[in-house]
């Protein structure tokens, strides 16, 4: 892959195969004129060399679509240069779709057939037949995660529909794959009604050994995921929600103790009131948070006692009233400890951070876009972090998501439970290597082979505390 | 794959690591032991050998689960034997399941990472809500297929359950990958009702490129598969009905090809009208065969004039009168050139065989027992075929199924239709080398790699011809 020298937020990269002439000085004029039109250039490979051409393949990023026509138009203008084909890389990419299944024997001959096939597999199903249990240990079920959206909240994109969000989908089975070695297999729907959701997945719930509900659209999401944890007995969790909240969490236990302070003693706001606002918020509450309140779009919409706030965090929405806001923003911000930004990018001003107090901790979430700049921010705060990975301190559900479904997975639990997601953000704190502590890292690498068993061992040990797990014997940490 | 060199038979399978004295005479005594207890012996290893001790593995077949007790019970009695552990082949093979995902890009770099997820991701996925049928380039759709199963007619066992059927479903999804590069993953529903069968499908259908039905008893998939295929823009075949159906007219064309008979002049009796009995029945009818009875538990279900059967191919369900029979099975037989059996074991006696014309052909396909036993059957036809592998023309659907699929994805095909499956059937007998034609070579091997490239470019062909094919262009056989 040779792209990885180029810039972390690439979304429009081009690969153009040129011909040049090859004399002296005709590269670096082609690239001062990519320079010009404000591409950034990559990889550089040569395909053949005569003394007379040059065919290199350059590889560049751009802004956007039209920027990238631009830059072709001015290579096809240079002389001595011939633009060959021009190919977009990102596209490239997901020609076919990324995964694909393979088989873990060889089925070259009649034996192996007659095993794995009939007649041999026969004994395997009487087997599980008589002894339902037994999918967990002799099927994909063991291994298996379903990644189900209807696509109605896509990325940051919106309602694109379940066919434009099966690629969002695909690279999250990708997630799984590398970071847990599990087998998730994307499953979008033909439908945004809760009671038809409800009822697919239960239909398709025998083969699969969880499910990670994505990208669907809050208040349904809400609604959908309850039902569904409630009459399946494999775990369901939407990582919008819950994935996001536990990185959160464990991001800001560390970002408090680099602040010296304790969850039951700070105030935190937590802008934004979707699925990972409110999960956030429920997080925050079983973590001890004493002083919460809860913003969205017309205002503080979330607030209340503690004892009221922790009662209900099973069911924030029923008492969030986004159209009867009891202050700004700025109200909220006074005296703050904590800001948790689940919203849209830049509506934070910078002297709305001087609102809160000492050492303050804050947590820009929006994509692409944090709610402030960092560097705005940065200055004013003790503790920054934001969604993206070209800052210090990005908190990603990547952390979490495969750690908990790994965990549940290896004791074939039932459920996915709250003190599987404390345990999995605290096993995530953790990973920190002491003495290392900083305000510039609070949150391992996304890259950081330790995390996921790590967080899975936690997960697994909490499942079997709370009496969740079917398997209790010793969690064995199964990734491949 | 040290299983390779026994039978293709075996379903009950045992590998024992047994620690021997290390003394001439011990191994031959142990062998002659399990031979006594008629274990069929197969790979035997050595695991690890001193002077006084050596430790091998022995595989070998019984019968079935108490013989495999009593083998073992009696190695545990011989002197100089000692049995350290006994353990099961197949069982051991499911373990876990037999499918996994593989990611097509490694995930190592955040480059990578930005591009086949956020925030490149979201390029393709804004492609796609502009333009649908870019779903069938840049996803996992162009070469996926759904292996959907109620558990209502697993293999020949029964009403198994969603749960014991999953082992089957994977274990054609191994078949889709090994012979024809497809990604299939098993779906088993949690309802065995039509409506919410039809239901889920549709739910689910956004994210595959074809939907294969297995395993679903008669009647409810007839319905199951028009109300699908009436409403779905992909492929839908229920692989028992036509797949089979499929693989019986090759054989078919080719055994009349030896008897040197025609479609248009033979009379074929059908003996059992379930899903697979009345798909043959359909196609041989669209073949051009006149005379047709259909024969079921009780008698001719299906008779009538070649005009109205062929009329009503398309619904035959409608006309079979299961309870009012006109005729016996011998009536039937009387006269005809053919005897396809799609039913039970051991229901045709040898002189029933008898009434038939001369020349006869006889499909005997019950499973694992096929209507009349081989050694009885054999001298008294032309023609004889069945469905196992230990005897000569075994008529398989593994030659037609990953072939229909393969050329249906690759023209984007919106069904599979009649046309596609005489194609298909076409090809599969052609594949027969020039003057290699006999009665006892009337099929290829499953192992043939030929087979399905062929039946794929037929089957795109056919698609093209008839006008479901999205794609028009040269077919491509992207089997990888």
């Amino acid at each position: 892959m040779d792209a990885d020298d180029l810039g972390p937020y690439s979304n429009y990269r081009l690969t153009v195969r040129l011909e040049l002439t090859n004399r002296v000085g005709v590269f670096a004029r082609m690239a001062t004129a990519l320079a010009e039109e404000g591409a950034s250039i990559g990889a550089v490979d040569i395909v053949t060399a005569t003394p007379e051409k040059v065919t290199r393949d350059i590889t560049f990023d751009v802004r956007n679509e039209s920027q990238g026509q631009a830059v072709v138009r001015r290579l096809k203008e240079l002389p001595d240069v011939r633009v060959l084909s021009v190919s977009d890389r990102i596209f490239l990419m997901h020609l076919g779709g990324k995964i694909h299944i393979q088989n873990k024997h060889p089925l070259t001959t009649r034996n192996v057939l007659s095993m794995v096939y009939t007649p041999g597999v026969g004994r395997v199903s009487q087997a599980i037949a008589k002894n339902r249990e037994l999918v967990h240990l002799y099927t994909t079920k063991a291994n298996s995660v379903a990644v189900v959206t209807d696509g109605s909240a896509v990325l940051g994109l919106g309602n694109l529909g379940p066919e434009a969000a099966l690629p969002v989908m695909e690279g999250k089975a990708m997630l799984f794959r590398e970071f847990a070695g599990i087998d998730a297999w994307p499953i979008c729907l033909d439908t945004q009604d809760p009671d038809e959701i409800v009822r697919i997945v239960r239909g398709i719930a025998p083969s699969f050994g969880g499910i990670n509900l994505e990208d669907i659209g809050a208040p349904r999401c809400f609604e959908i995921e309850r039902r569904l944890k409630a009459s399946l007995t494999i775990p369901v969790m939407h990582d919008d929600q819950h994935g996001t909240a536990v990185v959160i969490l464990a991001a800001l236990a560390n970002a408090l103790t680099v602040v010296k302070k304790r969850f039951e003693e700070v105030k935190v706001v937590v802008n934004g009131l979707g699925a990972a606002g409110l999960a956030c918020c429920e997080i925050l509450l079983a973590a001890g948070v004493q002083e919460l309140v809860g913003v969205d779009r017309l205002g503080i919409a979330l607030a209340g006692s503690s004892e009221r706030l922790r009662e209900a965090r099973k069911d924030l929405p029923s008492i969030t009233r986004y159209d009867q806001p009891s202050g700004t923003l700025q109200d909220a911000l006074r005296g703050a400890d904590v800001f948790i930004g689940l919203s849209v990018g830049n509506i934070v001003k910078p002297e709305d951070l001087d609102l809160m107090s000492e050492d303050r901790v804050v947590f820009a979430m929006a994509n692409p876009d944090p709610e402030i700049a960092p560097e705005l921010a940065m200055p004013r705060c003790r503790v920054f972090a934001t969604g993206r990975s070209d800052y210090p301190n990005q908190i990603n559900n990547v952390l979490s998501f495969p750690g908990l479904f790994r965990g549940a997975l290896d004791v074939q639990a039932t459920d996915i439970n709250e003190a599987m997601m404390l345990a999995a953000a605290e096993a995530i704190a953790r990973m920190i290597p002491f003495g290392t502590l900083s305000e510039d890292y609070i949150i391992p690498s996304v890259f950081d082979k330790q995390v996921v068993p790590h967080v899975a061992k936690a997960v697994a040990a909490a499942a079997i505390r709370t009496g969740v797990a079917r398997k209790t014997d010793k969690p064995v940490n199964s990734k491949e």
